[in-house]
């Protein structure tokens, strides 16, 4: 049993390093991942798209070469446990995704999914071993056609000098940054 | 010269790894997250937000514990070079940017940032060396203090089944999923 190039063991010490804990979804994700790199030809370039902020995104960047940081992985807030990769000029791509109907087999994959009991009364050990055993068996695949200038980034243009902060902004923003436009995340800002 | 417990040449390797190459950005970015953890208490947890989506991130993702996937990395569209570590209950921490006045003394460094040249015009070797020769010398420093409870990512409550696709999605998005209602990314959805 293999996820990527790694062995399901190896991959368990990859995610708890990386992810700081052996998140049930990430070890789903795994699998996903793993299905959706069989189906796409070799060889090729592609995005990837993660259809919930959740986990997946984290089995996408350990797994292909698409991160956060180089925008080869775009992240949609859409709750959905879901994965594609796609070829990032034609659109074409593969979608993996959780399929309930095929999840009622494992049914304390399913009790966790749902949240149907509290995480106190999950069997952990049990809910792991089921997933091992599930592996891709829980799974289903698409074929999907995406826009890609639709999720291509921006490239960020001139930049400005910020009136208020001093700092560099992307001129396109306006006449200051996001920050000082009431967009910050901070309560207060003190230099040292 | 360390950049978190990595000896620079290690990170270089890291980063050519992780990112699928050598972006300037995300050296920098090393020297950014490495500043902030020398000045956040050793020990604490902490969570981080990035001001871009630009290299950045993966900065993080690669010296913390911090990622995309489990939720303690946020990343804003500011296009703004900086990056903040945060105790996630008081909501204190340090935030790091790139400072444009300390940039001036760098001149490869200052015209790659500003893109003042077109990128073929650019001395890539020279751009290096300046960025590990400058290090965390054009960085400058804050106090901050954000709000977690804005930054706190919602659970996802209770599931319902879509209609249309057939797929679990968060019932509080509504009658059908997101995909389902329009937001797709994706011009056409295929069974195998």
């Amino acid at each position: 049993m293999k996820i990527g190039t790694y062995s399901y063991e190896e991959f368990v010490q990859v995610v708890k390093s990386f992810h700081g804990n052996l998140a049930p979804g990430l070890l789903i994700g795994g699998f996903m991942v793993d299905l959706a790199l069989k189906n796409v030809p070799e060889g090729e370039f592609f995005d990837s798209i993660c259809e919930t902020q959740v986990c997946l995104p984290d089995a996408v960047q350990l797994l292909t070469p698409c991160t956060i940081g180089n925008g080869w992985l775009k992240v949609f807030d859409f709750g959905k446990f879901a994965v594609t990769l796609y070829e990032k000029y034609s659109g074409e791509g593969v979608r993996v995704y959780l399929d309930i109907e095929k999840l009622k087999n494992w049914p304390e994959v399913n009790s966790w999914f749902f949240k149907l009991k509290p995480k106190k009364e999950q069997d952990s050990d049990l809910l792991m071993k089921q997933i091992k055993e599930a592996g891709d068996s829980i799974l289903s695949m698409q074929r999907v056609k995406v826009e890609p200038e639709k999720l291509t980034r921006k490239k960020g243009g001139a930049s400005s000098t910020c009136p208020v902060c001093g700092e560099a902004y992307p001129a396109k923003h306006g006449d200051k940054c996001r920050n000082c436009a009431g967009e910050s995340p901070y309560i207060s800002i003190n230099n040292f």
